[in-house]
Protein backbone atom coordinates (compact mmCIF):
# COMPACT_ATOMS: atom_id res chain seq x y z
CA UNK A 1 0.00 0.00 0.00
CA UNK A 2 2.87 2.26 0.90
CA UNK A 3 5.46 2.37 -2.32
CA UNK A 4 8.41 4.85 -1.88
CA UNK A 5 11.41 5.36 -4.28
CA UNK A 6 14.56 6.29 -3.48
CA UNK A 7 15.76 9.67 -3.47
CA UNK A 8 18.76 11.80 -3.28
CA UNK A 9 21.21 9.34 -1.56
CA UNK A 10 20.16 5.97 0.81
CA UNK A 11 18.77 8.03 3.44
CA UNK A 12 16.16 10.05 0.91
CA UNK A 13 13.25 8.80 0.16
CA UNK A 14 10.17 10.07 -2.02
CA UNK A 15 6.25 9.25 -2.01
CA UNK A 16 3.62 10.46 -4.20
CA UNK A 17 0.69 11.41 -2.30
CA UNK A 18 -2.40 9.44 -4.33
CA UNK A 19 -5.88 9.92 -3.56
CA UNK A 20 -5.75 6.47 -1.94
CA UNK A 21 -3.89 7.44 0.83
CA UNK A 22 -6.24 10.57 1.81
CA UNK A 23 -9.20 10.83 3.65
CA UNK A 24 -11.36 14.16 4.71
CA UNK A 25 -14.03 15.80 2.70
CA UNK A 26 -13.99 15.67 -1.09
CA UNK A 27 -13.21 19.00 -1.62
CA UNK A 28 -10.12 19.51 1.15
CA UNK A 29 -8.72 15.95 1.39
CA UNK A 30 -5.72 15.39 3.54
CA UNK A 31 -2.94 12.45 3.56
CA UNK A 32 -4.16 9.83 6.37
CA UNK A 33 -1.86 9.92 9.25
CA UNK A 34 -1.29 6.54 9.48
CA UNK A 35 -0.09 6.64 5.91
CA UNK A 36 2.57 9.08 6.54
CA UNK A 37 3.94 7.29 10.00
CA UNK A 38 3.55 3.91 7.88
CA UNK A 39 6.09 5.75 5.15
CA UNK A 40 8.26 6.86 7.86
CA UNK A 41 8.36 3.54 8.80
CA UNK A 42 9.49 1.78 5.76
CA UNK A 43 12.31 4.57 4.97
CA UNK A 44 13.72 3.56 8.24
CA UNK A 45 13.51 0.19 7.91
CA UNK A 46 15.42 0.32 4.72
CA UNK A 47 17.77 2.71 5.84
CA UNK A 48 19.15 0.82 9.12
CA UNK A 49 18.10 -2.57 7.69
CA UNK A 50 16.27 -3.11 11.46
CA UNK A 51 12.80 -3.56 12.41
CA UNK A 52 10.66 -0.85 13.78
CA UNK A 53 10.42 -1.60 17.84
CA UNK A 54 8.50 1.54 18.64
CA UNK A 55 7.46 5.27 16.64
CA UNK A 56 5.87 8.69 16.70
CA UNK A 57 4.53 10.44 14.43
CA UNK A 58 4.03 13.91 15.19
CA UNK A 59 1.48 15.30 12.81
CA UNK A 60 2.20 19.59 12.16
CA UNK A 61 0.39 19.98 8.90
CA UNK A 62 -2.03 18.96 6.05
CA UNK A 63 -0.41 17.03 3.35
CA UNK A 64 -2.68 17.30 -0.05
CA UNK A 65 -3.48 15.22 -2.68
CA UNK A 66 -0.84 14.86 -5.57
CA UNK A 67 1.82 16.88 -3.46
CA UNK A 68 5.02 14.28 -3.41
CA UNK A 69 5.93 13.29 0.23
CA UNK A 70 10.12 13.81 0.60
CA UNK A 71 11.31 11.72 3.81
CA UNK A 72 14.41 12.45 5.57
CA UNK A 73 16.15 9.35 7.74
CA UNK A 74 18.57 10.78 10.34
CA UNK A 75 20.20 8.33 12.51
CA UNK A 76 21.66 9.95 15.63
CA UNK A 77 22.64 6.43 17.56
CA UNK A 78 23.78 3.34 15.63
CA UNK A 79 24.29 0.18 18.55
CA UNK A 80 25.24 -2.91 18.32
CA UNK A 81 21.39 -4.18 18.61
CA UNK A 82 19.44 -1.37 17.79
CA UNK A 83 19.77 2.39 16.43
CA UNK A 84 18.03 5.09 17.33
CA UNK A 85 16.52 7.45 14.60
CA UNK A 86 14.14 9.76 12.67
CA UNK A 87 12.15 10.62 9.91
CA UNK A 88 11.47 14.40 8.70
CA UNK A 89 8.63 14.23 6.06
CA UNK A 90 8.12 17.64 4.14
CA UNK A 91 6.12 18.95 1.25
CA UNK A 92 7.67 21.67 -1.00
CA UNK A 93 9.93 21.72 2.23
CA UNK A 94 7.34 22.28 4.70
CA UNK A 95 7.49 19.88 7.37
CA UNK A 96 4.85 17.95 7.54
CA UNK A 97 5.48 14.86 9.72
CA UNK A 98 8.35 14.09 12.25
CA UNK A 99 8.77 10.64 13.27
CA UNK A 100 10.72 9.08 16.25
CA UNK A 101 11.46 5.89 16.35
CA UNK A 102 13.76 3.15 18.19
CA UNK A 103 14.49 0.21 16.07
CA UNK A 104 16.27 -3.48 16.36
CA UNK A 105 16.28 -6.32 18.02
CA UNK A 106 18.15 -8.02 20.81
CA UNK A 107 19.27 -11.30 22.39
CA UNK A 108 16.19 -13.00 24.31
CA UNK A 109 13.85 -15.55 23.83
CA UNK A 110 10.76 -14.21 26.42
CA UNK A 111 7.85 -13.56 23.79
CA UNK A 112 4.90 -12.98 25.75
CA UNK A 113 1.99 -10.51 25.92
CA UNK A 114 -1.01 -10.23 28.02
CA UNK A 115 -3.87 -8.40 26.59
CA UNK A 116 -6.62 -11.36 25.00
CA UNK A 117 -8.39 -10.81 22.34
CA UNK A 118 -11.77 -9.59 22.79
CA UNK A 119 -14.34 -12.10 22.18
CA UNK A 120 -16.32 -11.24 19.00
CA UNK A 121 -18.12 -12.80 15.84
CA UNK A 122 -15.51 -13.96 13.14
CA UNK A 123 -15.36 -11.04 10.49
CA UNK A 124 -17.27 -12.98 8.00
CA UNK A 125 -20.12 -12.65 10.23
CA UNK A 126 -19.63 -8.51 11.20
CA UNK A 127 -21.45 -6.15 9.41
CA UNK A 128 -19.34 -3.92 6.87
CA UNK A 129 -18.77 -0.24 7.94
CA UNK A 130 -20.47 2.80 7.30
CA UNK A 131 -19.90 6.45 6.83
CA UNK A 132 -21.49 8.85 8.08
CA UNK A 133 -20.20 11.61 6.08
CA UNK A 134 -18.97 12.58 2.74
CA UNK A 135 -16.20 11.02 1.27
CA UNK A 136 -14.73 10.17 -2.33
CA UNK A 137 -14.87 6.30 -3.14
CA UNK A 138 -11.15 6.03 -4.03
CA UNK A 139 -10.18 7.57 -0.69
CA UNK A 140 -8.13 5.80 2.30
CA UNK A 141 -11.11 3.65 3.55
CA UNK A 142 -11.26 2.10 -0.20
CA UNK A 143 -8.00 0.69 0.80
CA UNK A 144 -9.55 -1.23 3.34
CA UNK A 145 -12.05 -4.06 4.28
CA UNK A 146 -13.36 -3.43 7.61
CA UNK A 147 -16.25 -5.30 9.53
CA UNK A 148 -18.37 -3.74 12.67
CA UNK A 149 -16.53 -5.95 15.44
CA UNK A 150 -18.19 -4.04 18.65
CA UNK A 151 -19.55 -0.79 19.49
CA UNK A 152 -21.64 1.87 16.92
CA UNK A 153 -20.24 2.90 14.24
CA UNK A 154 -22.14 5.67 11.21
CA UNK A 155 -25.56 6.58 11.98
CA UNK A 156 -26.03 4.45 14.71
CA UNK A 157 -23.70 5.88 17.21
CA UNK A 158 -25.66 9.47 16.82
CA UNK A 159 -28.22 8.62 19.96
CA UNK A 160 -26.94 10.62 22.63
CA UNK A 161 -25.83 7.64 24.81
CA UNK A 162 -21.88 7.47 25.69
CA UNK A 163 -20.15 3.84 25.95
CA UNK A 164 -20.12 2.73 29.50
CA UNK A 165 -16.48 1.14 28.92
CA UNK A 166 -15.15 3.43 25.46
CA UNK A 167 -14.52 -0.20 24.20
CA UNK A 168 -15.20 -0.97 19.98
CA UNK A 169 -13.70 -3.02 17.64
CA UNK A 170 -13.79 -4.07 14.04
CA UNK A 171 -11.75 -6.50 11.78
CA UNK A 172 -9.93 -4.95 9.01
CA UNK A 173 -7.74 -6.50 5.80
CA UNK A 174 -6.47 -4.40 3.31
CA UNK A 175 -8.28 -5.16 -0.03
CA UNK A 176 -5.83 -6.12 -1.89
CA UNK A 177 -5.11 -9.75 -0.52
CA UNK A 178 -1.79 -9.64 -2.03
CA UNK A 179 -0.86 -6.85 0.27
CA UNK A 180 1.31 -8.17 3.37
CA UNK A 181 0.25 -7.29 7.51
CA UNK A 182 3.82 -5.97 7.87
CA UNK A 183 4.67 -3.11 10.76
CA UNK A 184 4.16 -0.70 7.80
CA UNK A 185 0.17 -1.70 7.58
CA UNK A 186 -0.39 -2.30 11.54
CA UNK A 187 0.79 1.50 11.78
CA UNK A 188 -2.26 2.63 8.68
CA UNK A 189 -4.70 -0.15 10.57
CA UNK A 190 -3.50 2.18 13.90
CA UNK A 191 -4.59 5.63 12.90
CA UNK A 192 -8.56 4.25 12.86
CA UNK A 193 -8.17 5.36 16.76
CA UNK A 194 -10.64 8.21 16.08
CA UNK A 195 -13.59 5.94 14.27
CA UNK A 196 -13.56 4.91 18.24
CA UNK A 197 -14.31 8.65 19.66
CA UNK A 198 -18.21 8.43 18.39
CA UNK A 199 -18.94 4.76 20.14
CA UNK A 200 -17.50 6.38 23.12
CA UNK A 201 -19.31 9.37 23.57
CA UNK A 202 -23.14 8.36 21.38
CA UNK A 203 -22.21 11.22 18.73
CA UNK A 204 -21.22 11.55 15.77
CA UNK A 205 -17.71 12.77 16.32
CA UNK A 206 -14.47 12.09 15.05
CA UNK A 207 -10.78 13.54 15.30
CA UNK A 208 -7.86 14.32 13.86
CA UNK A 209 -5.02 13.01 14.85
CA UNK A 210 -2.42 15.06 16.63
CA UNK A 211 0.08 12.16 16.76
CA UNK A 212 0.33 8.60 16.60
CA UNK A 213 2.31 6.21 18.59
CA UNK A 214 3.05 2.03 17.84
CA UNK A 215 4.65 -0.66 19.47
CA UNK A 216 5.22 -3.41 17.84
CA UNK A 217 5.62 -6.85 19.55
CA UNK A 218 5.34 -10.37 17.22
CA UNK A 219 4.14 -9.17 14.14
CA UNK A 220 3.34 -12.35 11.94
CA UNK A 221 1.12 -13.64 9.11
CA UNK A 222 -2.37 -13.10 9.18
CA UNK A 223 -5.77 -12.53 6.76
CA UNK A 224 -7.44 -10.26 9.10
CA UNK A 225 -6.32 -8.06 11.97
CA UNK A 226 -8.96 -7.42 15.66
CA UNK A 227 -8.72 -3.30 15.89
CA UNK A 228 -9.51 -3.16 19.30
CA UNK A 229 -9.87 0.48 20.48
CA UNK A 230 -10.58 1.85 23.92
CA UNK A 231 -11.42 5.72 23.83
CA UNK A 232 -9.33 6.80 27.52
CA UNK A 233 -11.30 9.95 27.48
CA UNK A 234 -11.87 13.54 26.38
CA UNK A 235 -11.21 17.04 28.10
CA UNK A 236 -10.49 20.42 26.90
CA UNK A 237 -11.30 19.83 23.27
CA UNK A 238 -8.55 16.56 22.91
CA UNK A 239 -9.41 12.82 22.84
CA UNK A 240 -6.91 10.45 23.49
CA UNK A 241 -7.60 7.10 22.96
CA UNK A 242 -5.24 3.38 22.41
CA UNK A 243 -5.83 -0.03 20.16
CA UNK A 244 -4.71 -3.30 20.57
CA UNK A 245 -3.94 -5.19 16.85
CA UNK A 246 -4.89 -8.83 17.32
CA UNK A 247 -3.59 -11.36 14.76
CA UNK A 248 -6.72 -14.10 13.68
CA UNK A 249 -4.87 -16.48 16.05
CA UNK A 250 -5.23 -13.96 19.32
CA UNK A 251 -1.56 -12.99 19.45
CA UNK A 252 -1.10 -9.89 20.18
CA UNK A 253 0.78 -7.89 16.95
CA UNK A 254 1.14 -4.57 18.62
CA UNK A 255 -0.07 -2.03 20.51
CA UNK A 256 -0.77 2.00 19.63
CA UNK A 257 -2.43 5.10 21.05
CA UNK A 258 -2.71 8.73 19.91
CA UNK A 259 -4.13 12.32 21.20
CA UNK A 260 -6.34 13.98 19.04
CA UNK A 261 -8.49 16.75 18.30
CA UNK A 262 -12.33 16.11 18.69
CA UNK A 263 -14.48 16.77 15.92
CA UNK A 264 -18.06 16.93 16.78
CA UNK A 265 -21.22 16.84 14.07
CA UNK A 266 -23.73 15.96 16.54
CA UNK A 267 -26.02 16.49 19.66
CA UNK A 268 -24.25 17.52 22.89
CA UNK A 269 -23.26 15.01 24.86
CA UNK A 270 -22.14 14.41 28.51
CA UNK B 1 11.10 18.99 42.02
CA UNK B 2 11.81 20.32 38.43
CA UNK B 3 13.49 23.49 38.36
CA UNK B 4 14.33 25.16 35.35
CA UNK B 5 16.39 28.90 34.58
CA UNK B 6 15.84 30.43 32.03
CA UNK B 7 19.13 30.05 29.60
CA UNK B 8 19.87 32.55 26.08
CA UNK B 9 16.53 34.03 25.45
CA UNK B 10 13.27 33.51 26.08
CA UNK B 11 13.44 29.51 24.38
CA UNK B 12 16.38 28.25 26.03
CA UNK B 13 16.49 26.53 29.74
CA UNK B 14 18.56 24.45 31.85
CA UNK B 15 18.26 22.70 34.49
CA UNK B 16 21.15 21.20 36.68
CA UNK B 17 21.03 17.30 37.04
CA UNK B 18 21.34 16.80 40.77
CA UNK B 19 21.92 13.49 42.14
CA UNK B 20 17.70 13.76 43.42
CA UNK B 21 16.75 13.53 39.42
CA UNK B 22 19.24 10.32 38.75
CA UNK B 23 18.64 6.61 39.06
CA UNK B 24 21.01 3.31 38.17
CA UNK B 25 23.60 2.13 39.78
CA UNK B 26 25.58 4.01 42.39
CA UNK B 27 28.80 3.87 40.53
CA UNK B 28 26.56 4.51 36.90
CA UNK B 29 23.91 6.90 37.38
CA UNK B 30 22.01 8.83 35.12
CA UNK B 31 19.22 11.18 34.61
CA UNK B 32 15.65 9.76 35.45
CA UNK B 33 13.97 9.38 32.00
CA UNK B 34 10.94 10.68 33.32
CA UNK B 35 13.23 13.94 34.90
CA UNK B 36 13.95 14.93 31.03
CA UNK B 37 10.58 14.94 30.25
CA UNK B 38 8.95 16.62 32.76
CA UNK B 39 12.00 19.51 32.56
CA UNK B 40 10.61 19.53 28.93
CA UNK B 41 7.14 19.77 29.79
CA UNK B 42 8.14 22.75 31.98
CA UNK B 43 9.89 24.32 29.15
CA UNK B 44 7.17 24.29 26.97
CA UNK B 45 4.95 25.40 28.88
CA UNK B 46 6.86 28.19 29.90
CA UNK B 47 7.52 29.02 26.26
CA UNK B 48 4.01 29.18 25.04
CA UNK B 49 2.01 29.50 28.12
CA UNK B 50 -0.32 26.54 27.11
CA UNK B 51 -0.41 23.35 28.77
CA UNK B 52 0.79 20.27 27.63
CA UNK B 53 -1.96 17.70 25.96
CA UNK B 54 0.39 15.06 24.52
CA UNK B 55 4.05 14.65 24.83
CA UNK B 56 6.79 11.97 23.87
CA UNK B 57 10.29 11.97 24.66
CA UNK B 58 12.98 9.61 22.61
CA UNK B 59 15.99 8.85 24.93
CA UNK B 60 19.07 9.08 22.74
CA UNK B 61 21.73 9.14 25.38
CA UNK B 62 22.27 9.17 29.02
CA UNK B 63 23.31 12.62 31.05
CA UNK B 64 25.26 12.16 34.15
CA UNK B 65 24.67 13.41 37.54
CA UNK B 66 26.39 16.79 37.74
CA UNK B 67 26.11 17.78 34.71
CA UNK B 68 23.56 20.27 32.99
CA UNK B 69 20.80 20.00 30.74
CA UNK B 70 20.47 22.72 28.16
CA UNK B 71 16.82 22.76 26.74
CA UNK B 72 15.71 23.85 23.31
CA UNK B 73 12.46 24.50 22.59
CA UNK B 74 11.19 25.26 18.86
CA UNK B 75 7.41 25.80 18.62
CA UNK B 76 7.19 24.85 14.76
CA UNK B 77 3.15 25.49 14.83
CA UNK B 78 0.88 28.21 16.60
CA UNK B 79 -2.37 28.21 16.19
CA UNK B 80 -5.75 29.44 17.21
CA UNK B 81 -5.94 27.02 20.14
CA UNK B 82 -3.05 24.88 20.06
CA UNK B 83 0.51 24.73 19.63
CA UNK B 84 3.43 22.18 18.58
CA UNK B 85 6.23 22.27 19.75
CA UNK B 86 9.50 20.38 20.44
CA UNK B 87 12.02 20.09 22.80
CA UNK B 88 16.19 19.26 22.05
CA UNK B 89 17.73 18.47 25.06
CA UNK B 90 21.52 18.57 25.23
CA UNK B 91 24.75 18.36 27.39
CA UNK B 92 27.79 20.02 26.43
CA UNK B 93 26.50 20.05 22.79
CA UNK B 94 24.94 16.15 22.44
CA UNK B 95 21.88 15.49 22.39
CA UNK B 96 20.07 13.39 24.84
CA UNK B 97 16.73 13.66 24.87
CA UNK B 98 14.20 14.97 22.09
CA UNK B 99 10.51 15.80 23.55
CA UNK B 100 7.58 16.39 20.51
CA UNK B 101 4.40 17.69 22.04
CA UNK B 102 1.27 19.68 21.29
CA UNK B 103 -0.26 22.09 23.77
CA UNK B 104 -3.62 23.43 24.21
CA UNK B 105 -6.84 23.55 25.06
CA UNK B 106 -10.47 24.22 22.83
CA UNK B 107 -13.68 24.88 23.09
CA UNK B 108 -15.80 21.86 24.56
CA UNK B 109 -17.51 21.17 27.69
CA UNK B 110 -17.15 17.42 27.43
CA UNK B 111 -14.85 16.32 30.06
CA UNK B 112 -15.16 12.13 30.15
CA UNK B 113 -12.98 9.11 30.61
CA UNK B 114 -13.58 5.80 30.87
CA UNK B 115 -10.77 3.42 32.29
CA UNK B 116 -12.01 3.35 36.21
CA UNK B 117 -9.57 3.03 38.95
CA UNK B 118 -8.43 -0.64 40.40
CA UNK B 119 -9.55 -1.46 43.39
CA UNK B 120 -6.63 -1.74 45.81
CA UNK B 121 -6.24 -0.72 49.20
CA UNK B 122 -5.84 2.67 50.49
CA UNK B 123 -2.05 4.34 50.86
CA UNK B 124 -1.92 4.17 54.37
CA UNK B 125 -2.29 0.26 54.51
CA UNK B 126 0.02 -0.55 51.47
CA UNK B 127 3.71 -1.45 52.35
CA UNK B 128 6.27 0.82 51.06
CA UNK B 129 8.19 0.17 47.76
CA UNK B 130 11.17 -2.28 48.37
CA UNK B 131 14.11 -2.18 45.82
CA UNK B 132 16.65 -5.40 45.18
CA UNK B 133 18.78 -3.77 43.37
CA UNK B 134 22.13 -1.27 44.91
CA UNK B 135 21.27 2.45 45.02
CA UNK B 136 22.17 5.47 46.15
CA UNK B 137 19.62 6.59 48.95
CA UNK B 138 19.51 9.84 47.60
CA UNK B 139 18.72 8.97 43.85
CA UNK B 140 15.28 9.92 42.33
CA UNK B 141 13.54 7.02 44.71
CA UNK B 142 14.18 9.21 47.35
CA UNK B 143 12.08 11.95 46.08
CA UNK B 144 9.03 9.57 46.06
CA UNK B 145 6.97 7.86 48.66
CA UNK B 146 5.74 4.29 46.63
CA UNK B 147 3.67 1.93 48.31
CA UNK B 148 2.94 -1.14 46.64
CA UNK B 149 -0.78 -1.63 46.14
CA UNK B 150 -0.61 -4.61 43.83
CA UNK B 151 1.56 -6.98 42.11
CA UNK B 152 4.94 -8.15 43.17
CA UNK B 153 8.11 -5.59 43.43
CA UNK B 154 11.64 -5.99 45.03
CA UNK B 155 12.78 -10.10 45.57
CA UNK B 156 9.08 -11.39 45.72
CA UNK B 157 8.56 -10.93 42.23
CA UNK B 158 11.48 -13.20 41.25
CA UNK B 159 9.39 -16.31 41.94
CA UNK B 160 9.29 -17.53 37.96
CA UNK B 161 5.69 -17.09 37.59
CA UNK B 162 4.80 -14.78 35.25
CA UNK B 163 1.55 -12.37 36.22
CA UNK B 164 -1.91 -13.95 34.45
CA UNK B 165 -2.75 -10.11 33.12
CA UNK B 166 0.74 -8.30 33.61
CA UNK B 167 -1.23 -5.57 35.66
CA UNK B 168 0.49 -4.31 39.00
CA UNK B 169 0.10 -0.93 41.08
CA UNK B 170 1.53 2.09 43.20
CA UNK B 171 0.40 4.64 44.88
CA UNK B 172 2.90 7.33 44.76
CA UNK B 173 3.43 11.12 46.14
CA UNK B 174 6.31 13.24 46.12
CA UNK B 175 8.12 13.10 49.74
CA UNK B 176 8.13 17.13 50.06
CA UNK B 177 4.33 17.54 50.65
CA UNK B 178 4.83 21.40 48.92
CA UNK B 179 5.19 19.54 45.53
CA UNK B 180 2.20 20.19 43.55
CA UNK B 181 0.59 17.17 41.63
CA UNK B 182 0.80 18.76 38.10
CA UNK B 183 1.58 17.80 34.64
CA UNK B 184 5.31 17.86 35.18
CA UNK B 185 5.07 15.70 38.27
CA UNK B 186 2.62 13.23 36.46
CA UNK B 187 5.56 12.82 33.84
CA UNK B 188 8.05 12.10 35.92
CA UNK B 189 5.74 9.24 37.67
CA UNK B 190 4.65 7.68 34.43
CA UNK B 191 8.48 6.32 34.01
CA UNK B 192 7.97 3.77 36.73
CA UNK B 193 6.66 1.55 33.70
CA UNK B 194 9.25 -0.65 33.90
CA UNK B 195 8.56 -1.35 37.75
CA UNK B 196 6.00 -2.83 36.57
CA UNK B 197 8.51 -5.74 33.85
CA UNK B 198 9.20 -7.69 36.73
CA UNK B 199 5.76 -8.80 38.24
CA UNK B 200 4.86 -9.30 35.11
CA UNK B 201 7.44 -12.14 34.12
CA UNK B 202 7.84 -12.78 37.77
CA UNK B 203 11.21 -12.25 37.62
CA UNK B 204 13.96 -9.07 39.01
CA UNK B 205 13.27 -7.57 35.67
CA UNK B 206 13.94 -4.00 34.84
CA UNK B 207 14.04 -1.62 31.86
CA UNK B 208 15.84 1.04 30.38
CA UNK B 209 12.90 3.93 28.88
CA UNK B 210 13.53 3.71 24.97
CA UNK B 211 10.83 6.52 25.33
CA UNK B 212 8.22 8.06 27.20
CA UNK B 213 4.26 9.33 26.01
CA UNK B 214 2.03 11.54 27.99
CA UNK B 215 -1.59 12.50 27.05
CA UNK B 216 -2.94 14.63 29.93
CA UNK B 217 -6.91 14.58 30.91
CA UNK B 218 -8.41 16.37 33.40
CA UNK B 219 -5.15 17.14 35.71
CA UNK B 220 -6.53 18.24 39.73
CA UNK B 221 -4.87 18.40 42.91
CA UNK B 222 -4.52 14.85 44.53
CA UNK B 223 -2.57 14.33 47.85
CA UNK B 224 -1.60 10.48 46.00
CA UNK B 225 -1.64 8.70 42.65
CA UNK B 226 -2.40 5.66 41.70
CA UNK B 227 -0.01 4.25 39.53
CA UNK B 228 -1.88 1.73 37.87
CA UNK B 229 0.70 -0.51 35.20
CA UNK B 230 0.29 -2.61 32.58
CA UNK B 231 2.79 -4.80 31.01
CA UNK B 232 1.45 -5.19 27.16
CA UNK B 233 4.08 -7.33 26.16
CA UNK B 234 7.91 -8.20 25.69
CA UNK B 235 9.57 -9.71 22.54
CA UNK B 236 13.20 -9.46 21.09
CA UNK B 237 14.48 -8.02 23.90
CA UNK B 238 12.33 -5.51 24.09
CA UNK B 239 9.23 -4.95 26.61
CA UNK B 240 5.75 -2.61 26.10
CA UNK B 241 3.24 -1.14 28.59
CA UNK B 242 1.27 1.65 29.88
CA UNK B 243 0.64 3.41 33.18
CA UNK B 244 -3.18 4.81 34.04
CA UNK B 245 -2.66 7.69 36.73
CA UNK B 246 -5.67 8.11 38.73
CA UNK B 247 -5.99 10.72 41.28
CA UNK B 248 -7.31 9.56 44.67
CA UNK B 249 -10.94 10.15 44.25
CA UNK B 250 -10.27 8.15 41.20
CA UNK B 251 -10.20 10.57 38.29
CA UNK B 252 -8.10 9.48 35.22
CA UNK B 253 -5.46 12.11 35.10
CA UNK B 254 -3.37 11.05 32.56
CA UNK B 255 -2.32 8.16 30.42
CA UNK B 256 1.36 6.87 29.56
CA UNK B 257 2.97 4.32 27.54
CA UNK B 258 6.36 2.97 26.53
CA UNK B 259 8.91 0.64 25.57
CA UNK B 260 12.11 -0.67 27.04
CA UNK B 261 15.03 -2.35 26.85
CA UNK B 262 14.60 -5.16 28.91
CA UNK B 263 17.41 -6.17 31.41
CA UNK B 264 16.65 -9.51 33.32
CA UNK B 265 18.93 -10.13 36.51
CA UNK B 266 16.32 -13.40 37.57
CA UNK B 267 16.14 -17.19 36.50
CA UNK B 268 14.67 -17.97 32.92
CA UNK B 269 11.16 -17.62 32.69
CA UNK B 270 8.17 -17.68 29.89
Amino acid sequence: MIRLDQGDGPLRFRMAIERRLCVGPPDAQFMFGGAGLGAAIAAMETATGRPVVWATAQYLSFARPDAVLDLEVVVPVTGRYSSQARVIARVEGQEIITVNAALGSRPGDVSMSWPEIPTVPPPGDCPAMTFDWKRRTDDLNSQFDQRIAAGRFGPERNDGIPSPDGCSAMWVRPSDPAEPIDRVMLALMADFVPSGVGHALGASTGGNSLDNTIRFLDVRPTEWVLCSTRIHGVHAGFGHGRMHLFAEDGALLATASQSMIIRRHGPEVG
